[in-house]
């Protein structure tokens, strides 16, 4: 079954799917994107995904192409034309095409891009052996929280936990402090219990997950701070794991090679990965 | 006449040129580039423009998809192609297509793109009256020595100067030393005529036409010095200039609307640059 994309109006056989070499996403990455987990045909949190989506539209003053109606109906297209239940759409809209100069160009009609694929389900036995982390310098740009697809510094830290053979690399701060993975939020749990996770700003992404595992924390009246927290502190902590749309909750069961913990995943990691389980299994 | 582009292999109707929605420029800005000028039908400084090249994509671990000789080769057929004496060639290239995933591919073919276009010739009138900068926080990444396409800090930072009647912004670090502009090397003349720009480092790039005026800087013995300097010493600086492939040198006569000089273009600026015109016209 062949998959499908959509590019600025039209379904196309995703091999098929093109956009024109000066497009401003591939010329300056001026742009931005979304990632959704869709569960037995249903996309987890849009409404926060969408919400998410046009903030970061707006800090690039890029004016959406469409009604945001229009563009779930497309997102929903794109899901069906691909027929799968589990998996992911992915949403990337640019600036569009115009000469190439650094400045915004007088007119262009943004480009919307969609593309989906299947996912396998989670395997729990997987999950409890957990993950290394190695943590990296964080030498991204100030900006963070805007989730664009300037994503050059993220590409290479997670390629140097990988050449490293880690799943994840953990960035850290000119004063010491991680701010996130590359491509995931990252947690610890003090050995008092305590669930800690950075506090936003402009130096990390409103993570849709995290945000959604911080309401599930609060229901099951965890202590929760949203803090600064140091490698060392990490290294210390009782459990660690980070979390992601694609990625959910994963334990982390070692850090720059100190083992978290046991070495397998920590109960509370589990437990809350059950109750975002539950979550999406409700949430439509 | 129509504009003709090099895609992977084929020479195509500029319009009509295009790559595929999951080439990893267009997801992850995972991609480097040069501009080249060409003047009267010849490129001006090729070999340190590949030399370049070639540095970024090593930093990248991107494997050029040819030897250099095949790439000059395809360069000189779309300047041909392009019909025009005068203007400039783009290359970019990128570590090309996979299914999305930030670390880097197991096997991918690096996509290379090069684009012409003609420029006019430089009036000098127009240069004599000099522009406007302003200055902007510097919040790009930290490898601003690697030409990558990851250049949505530049867009955002060349938009907030032409927000405010400003052709260029210089960018100034945490330290409040000016780093360089968006797309230009910055440069200011001390009251006792010594030329100076900051050192090369991974918090610029190292600017082709920047070197070259160094080269012109020595054999017209004036003095240099490669060195921080601040904006307030820019703005008591006799004169400023910026330099980049396409703009050469452009002199500077307002820097957060204080005036230099006397608010036309400085002597030196104007000399440096005839000697740079003389340059092109001999390099060949």
């Amino acid at each position: 079954m062949s998959r499908v994309a959509y590019v600025n109006g039209r379904y196309l056989r995703h091999a098929e799917a093109q956009v024109h070499i000066e497009d401003r996403g591939y010329q300056f990455s001026d742009g931005v994107y979304e990632v959704i987990l869709i569960k037995n045909g249903h996309m987890i949190d849009e409404e926060q995904h969408l919400k998410r989506l046009q903030k970061s539209l707006s800090s690039l003053e890029i004016v959406l192409p469409m009604k945001q109606t229009a563009m779930r109906h497309i997102m929903k297209e794109v899901i069906k034309r691909n027929k799968f239940q589990n998996g992911i759409i992915y949403i990337q809209i640019t600036r569009g095409v115009a000469a190439r100069e650094h400045s915004f160009p007088k007119y262009s009609n943004p480009t919307l891009v969609m593309t989906a694929r299947r996912i396998a389900a989670k395997n729990y036995n997987e999950i409890e052996s957990g993950v290394k982390v190695i943590t990296i310098d964080d030498i991204r740009w100030k900006r963070c929280d805007i989730k664009s697809i300037s994503l050059l510094p993220n590409v290479l830290g997670k390629q140097t936990a990988r050449n490293q053979g880690a799943y994840e690399a953990w960035m850290v701060d000119a004063a010491g402090y991680v701010t996130e993975g590359t491509s995931t939020n990252a947690w610890i749990v003090s050995p008092d219990g305590r669930l800690i996770t950075a506090e936003l700003g402009r130096n990390i992404l409103s993570g849709i997950t995290r945000n959604r595992f911080i309401k599930i924390i609060h229901e099951l009246n965890y202590k929760l701070e949203e803090r600064q927290f140091s490698v060392e502190e990490a290294k210390n902590a009782r459990e660690a794991f980070f979390t992601s749309s694609t990625s959910f909750l994963t334990p982390v069961t070692e850090i720059d090679g100190a083992v978290i913990g046991n070495g397998r995943a920590g109960s509370l990691s589990i437990e809350l990965l059950k109750a975002y389980d539950n979550y999406m299994n409700q949430a439509y």
